[in-house]
């Protein structure tokens, strides 16, 4: 079971070029700030070739990107639960817009998941999706739209019903998934407007990511907290 | 161009448990040592996730396992050259046999890799696969027989032919590339074998990583050149 | 909603040299002969190449092995539902062990065979996975260990936990969901344990494609229902 | 090696709604009218369950849009060489722009046609390209700048310099292989400059497949040769 504490901010850096390196490095510093400051519960995916050396840097929680679900040993180049526990990861998200997987994949990876105690977070693209996805025991379900992403409109507004329809089904189904939402989440009232529809938190990336100021931003997101 | 001195032993350390995190770090430290004891150039590619963290800590090369030919930007969890370079990377694998990818992706990948100033060192499985990459103009060539990877029998051995007919095809298209073979390479002697069908090196994993004594084995191997 | 009769025997000729061109053919026609002679329902799913061809020939119904999430358009080589129709398929496999697809696309595929009126049969491996699938409203459900598939060990009897236990979750979450099994089904003793266990028929296909008179493994299928 | 009489004009008929069932055999029946008319060789590539339908009821050669490199056997769903043959096909295409494979599969795919017959086409998107995949034998190699496709814009116009450099290139290489080119090919003019250039032909689809009057358009196209 995820030991994550909710409501959460979970920021995937993507593959920006403002979030490579140092500049991965100080997002992660910005969060654990922003955590330390607001007692609001932060998370970072830092890009894959600097999760190992951020993890080691930073207090707050940091999860993968991605994950594939490959056996450990003659994988070469793959990324395995097994390297992200052990390069200090705390969870992973799975099968994110941009990285789809199999049905299979993500059942299997949920439970090796949970075997290595990496919180998992699997992203949907609708409410039956969503509600598939319950049924698999995930820990986190974030919502996305995928025709929101990168928009900077928030699903909150532009499809409330997707959200509200999805945690509803997924309670039903399993009523201890955590769902979250994302696609075009950039300000506190957005993150507020994901609470009172029933989310847990948000799931974002370039509304951090690409300011001038990603602290002011994220402190303005977990002000909607 | 590359930088990287010739004759050359590349550890791929794949995604063993042996090579995960500590181990990883220990591996390279291992290459590390006998590169100053031997003066012999050797190169290590870290696990995805602990690249950066082993990168800043070791003098040798790191190279990535493997990389994905997606723009900057939008492409979560996939892997970049530029985020390779920016977490210290001085090349990559392409195209291993555990992680083939389309003959468009190489060739813009071999180009991404030269702007950027990392060396590039593109697996082939034949003769003719070798010529062909010979055309894109990659900085190395590491002929492997699929067959023959982690067996323990060398190449050097079980198919020289492939070896002297990927130096020579490839030689006759483009004599600045240098050319590596790989699989089942695990002792002195098969590096000298290597050597003496006309490579600049080898390409190794297993033999090493599952060593009980990594840097005994290497140390053997550089005793080939 | 379904057209098809069952319960049902399904017939997926793979992409053997005992199924292609006009051995395809005579397996069609003979899953023809058998339902006139008992009554009982048969589907064949002919190699892509031969749908149409064969689709045309039979009064049975005929499925595709697999369809693509493309869009209809620029889409050289991908296999889509409206084609299929076109081709006279009344439905699909999709998902197969053989074949995996990712989540977004499974309920993509399920959308557009319902405008399309094409049954579905969406392929799982175990029983949190049918439950998943049983969320996105598919005609029919096939759960098929894959470590059982082509070993000619029936699932009805080595797993038939597996069997019961997807009948009980799927229909918990949408009772007009189909369930059939597959995996190591040859015999009429296999069919009718499989019927026992719940299920509405079975997909098999190297038991029937492979034997020496296809025909007599048929009838003795059927006379399991 | 191929039997296909050059120069050749070549219809990929993609996925699109104008080149499925009927319509796609209407479109046979145009490329044999005109082949007829004018001598010009033609050759259809129908969508895949289309395959063995339409090539058994035209004269012109049918090739497979794509194939798989998976074993004969368990594939469900997969498209092979051997399949293709069997139902009337006499080439494929190889690696189109919007279906690439690995250039391991490339290879092994060429191999396989020629064992079974079957011309080969690969399709290439720059001079590099076409000069590696030149080194695999093929029976022809198609250059088509990805760029260009769909657009109208013929690339004998547009970049006359990537066709004369692939065909420089490609015969240095290996004198033997035919080059084609594509990529908003839609008038005789068009394929006149195509073999002006030092082509032996052109790979077309949505000019011809989309066009009000298909023969017309396709009686343009060869009076270009």
């Amino acid at each position: 079971m995820s030991k994550i504490e909710t409501p959460v901010v979970i920021l995937n850096v993507k593959a920006y070029q403002e979030s490579m390196g140092k500049n991965g490095l100080a997002l992660a510093k910005a969060c654990e700030e922003v955590t330390e400051e607001s007692g609001v519960s932060t998370i970072i995916c830092p890009q894959q070739f600097d999760l190992g050396w951020i993890a080691r840097q930073v207090k707050i929680p940091c999860f993968a990107q991605h994950l594939d679900a490959k056996d450990v040993g003659s994988a070469t180049g793959w990324v395995l639960p097994e390297t992200a526990k052990e390069a200090g990861a705390q969870g992973t998200l799975i099968n994110h817009a941009e990285h789809r997987i199999t049905i299979a994949d993500i059942d299997a990876l949920i439970t090796r998941c949970q075997t290595l105690g990496l919180t998992n977070v699997v992203c949907t693209n609708n409410i039956q999706v969503s509600a598939a996805v319950a049924s698999l025991n995930p820990d986190m379900i974030a919502i996305e739209p995928p025709e929101l992403i990168g928009t900077g409109v928030p699903v909150s507004k532009a499809d409330p019903d997707i959200v509200t329809g999805s945690v509803t089904r997924v309670k039903e189904i399993n009523k201890d998934v955590v769902v979250l939402c994302g696609a075009g989440i950039s300000t506190g009232e957005d993150v507020k407007a994901a609470i009172e529809l029933g989310t847990a938190g948000v799931l974002l990336a370039s509304g951090v990511v690409k300011a001038d100021d990603p602290k002011t931003v994220l402190l303005d997101l977990v002000s909607g907290i």
